[in-house]
C-alpha cells in the first residue's frame, strides 16, 4: 500500500497575461489531494472522495476508459485524470482511492494535485523512483492530454514542488515566506478554456488595448516577489487590487466575484483582494489585515461566498509507504 | 428679465487618464441648469432651487461674499459658483434665481452648468454680447478659481457648446449622433479633487503600471469616436466595460458603483456599463440594449441606485429674453 499527497494552489498574480508571455506567480496551499494505492488482483478500480462530492466508484476497462458506477459529474471528471495516469503508467490490478480537500472547478488546482499525487503513489507502488522534476513534467503532459491540449505548467509544478513558483519562459521555484490568505469561492463553476479563449479573442480584437494591460500585469507580478520576500503586505494588497481591476477590464470578472472582493475589502478587513485563476466564476483571494481573518470570512460568507483560510508556500508532493 | 440654461454632462471615456494627456470624450445631456436674472435695485440676491435641494436664499455682500439665509450645504456650494460669476462681471442690483435638474456632487457637471448659465444670463442682462467660446473660457476660469485651481475644461466646454467634446491638447467639439444612456447614481457623493490626487499618487508610486493603463484608456477614447459615429453600440459597450475595469484598477471604483454596473449588465440589459467621472462615489452610465431602458432602470433601482435615462449630444447654453 502506498499513499501520496499533493497540494492545491492559488495564482497570486498574472493569470491570463501569462498566456501571452508575461510572468505569473502562484503558490501551493494547505489543501491537499490524497491518493492511496492498494493491490487488487484481477481488476483496476478508482474511488473518488472529494470535498462536497458523493462517494463514487469507477472501474477502468481494458482500454483505459472510465466505467462509472454511479457518480457525480465532478467525481467523473476527477476519475478521468486518474485514469489517464493509470494509462500512462500502464498499471493494472490496483485499487486507487482519491480523497481531496480542494474544491473542484474553482481554479484551485484540484485536478493537477490529483494527477501529481496519483503519479507519485502509483510509480512508487510500482517501484519506479520518479524525481519531482519528472513528476511535474509528466503530470503536466497528462493534464494537457485530458484537457485537450490546454494547461499551464503552473498547477502541476506547484502540486509537485510546492512553495512559490514564477512562470514566464520557464518554471522558476522561488524561496519566499508563508502567509495566510482568505479564499472566497462563488457558487459559479469556472471554465478555464472558455475564459482563456474569450480573453485571447479580446486581445486579437483590441491588441493596442489588451497588450498594455498584459504589460501592466507583468510588472505587477514582478513587483510582488520582493513584497512577499519582505512581507510588505500593504504593498502586496495594493498590487492585488490593481491586478483585480485589470482582470475586470479583460472581461473575466463577474458580479459574484466582485461582491466577494468588495466584501473582503470592506471596513478595512483586507489589505487587498482579487479574483484568482481564470475568472468567470471560481474563487477570489483576500490578504487579510493582521487579526482580521475571521472577520473577512464572515464578510465573504454574508456576501454568499464560501470562505476559508489557506496557508501559502506549502509542501509539494509527498509519498508514504 | 433674462433667462439662460446650460446642460449637464457625462464623461464617456478617459476620465483620470486625461490628467496625464490621454484624450477624454464627454457629452452634454438633457438635464439642465436654468438661471433667471431680474433687476433688484439696492441689493444682490441669489436663490438656488435644485434637484432634491430645499429652497434657499443667499445675499452677496459688497465684497462678493455669499451671506447664507438658511441653506443646505449643496445650495451653499452652488451659490459660491454664482457669486464668483457675479464678482467676475462686477454686477449689482440683481436677483439671480438658479434651478437645476442636475444631481450635485455626482460628476454630472452641475457646477459648470450653473456657472455657464449664470454667465450667459448675467452678461446678456448687462447688454454684453459674449460669444460661446468666451463663455466657455471664462466659465472654466471661474470654476477653477472656486475649486482652488482644479478643474478640467470638459465640464464648462460641454455646458457652453453642448454636443460631444474630446479633450486632449485642446477642446475639440465633435459632430456625433445622439444616443440614450441610463445613468445610475449611488448615494455616495464623490470628491473629484481627492480622487484625482489619489490616482496621481498611485501613478507616481507605480508609473510603470499606471502609464500602460492610461495608454489603454487613451486608445479606448479614440476608438469610441467612430463607434458613436456609426452607432456601433455593441462595440461601444465593450469599450465601456474595458474602461470600467481600468478605472477599478486605478482604485476609483467602489462597491456601490460596482453593484450598479453589474446590475445594469445583468441579464443582458446593457451592452456595456462603467462608472463616469472621478469615481469614489457618484454615478455610472449604462448603454442599454434596444428597448431595455426601463428594465435597466429597474435593475439599478433594485441595487439601491437612483436611475434615469439621459439623451446625449444635447444643446449647449441658450439665452432667452
Amino acid at each position: 500500500m502506498t499513499a501520496a499527497s499533493a497540494p492545491g494552489k492559488v495564482i497570486l498574480f498574472g493569470e491570463h497575461a501569462v498566456v501571452s508571455g508575461a510572468p505569473a506567480l502562484g503558490t501551493a496551499i494547505d489543501l491537499r489531494a490524497r491518493v492511496l494505492v492498494e493491490d487488487l488482483p484481477g481488476k483496476t478500480e478508482i474511488s473518488i472522495h472529494g470535498l462536497g462530492l458523493r462517494l463514487s466508484g469507477f472501474s477502468v476497462d481494458s482500454d483505459g476508459r472510465v466505467v462509472s458506477l454511479g457518480s457525480s459529474d465532478e467525481a467523473a471528471a476527477a476519475a478521468r485524470y486518474v485514469s489517464a495516469v493509470v494509462k500512462a503508467l500502464d498499471v493494472r490490478d490496483v485499487r486507487i482511492t482519491v480523497s481531496s480537500e480542494i474544491p473542484v472547478a474553482s481554479g484551485l488546482g484540484s485536478s493537477a494535485a490529483i494527477v501529481v499525487a496519483t503519479l507519485a503513489a502509483l510509480s512508487h507502488h510500482m517501484g519506479i523512483d520518479m524525481e519531482v522534476k519528472s513528476i511535474a513534467a509528466e503530470a503536466h503532459r497528462i493534464e494537457k492530454t485530458v484537457q485537450g491540449g490546454l494547461g499551464s505548467p503552473m498547477d502541476t509544478a506547484l502540486a509537485a514542488y510546492g512553495g512559490y513558483i514564477q512562470i514566464s519562459d520557464g518554471v522558476t521555484p522561488l524561496d519566499l515566506p508563508q502567509m495566510d490568505l482568505v479564499v472566497g469561492c462563488t457558487s459559479v463553476p469556472h471554465d478555464t478554456r472558455a475564459e482563456v479563449a474569450r480573453v485571447q479573442e479580446l486581445r486579437s480584437r483590441y491588441p493596442e488595448i489588451v497588450d498594455p494591460i498584459f504589460k501592466a500585469m507583468g510588472v505587477i507580478s514582478r513587483k510582488a516577489v520582493p513584497c512577499i520576500k519582505d512581507l510588505d503586505l500593504k504593498e502586496l494588497g495594493r498590487l492585488m487590487n490593481i491586478n483585480h481591476g485589470l482582470l475586470e477590464a479583460i472581461g473575466v470578472g463577474t458580479r459574484e466575484l466582485s461582491e466577494l472582493v468588495y466584501a473582503a475589502r470592506g471596513a478595512g478587513m483586507a489589505l487587498g483582494a482579487k479574483l484568482t485563476g481564470a475568472g468567470g466564476g471560481g474563487c477570489m483571494i483576500a490578504l487579510p489585515k493582521e487579526g482580521m481573518c475571521s472577520r473577512a470570512i464572515t464578510a465573504i460568507t454574508q456576501a454568499r461566498g464560501r470562505a476559508f483560510v489557506v496557508r501559502t508556500g506549502c509542501n509539494g508532493v509527498t509519498v508514504e509507504d
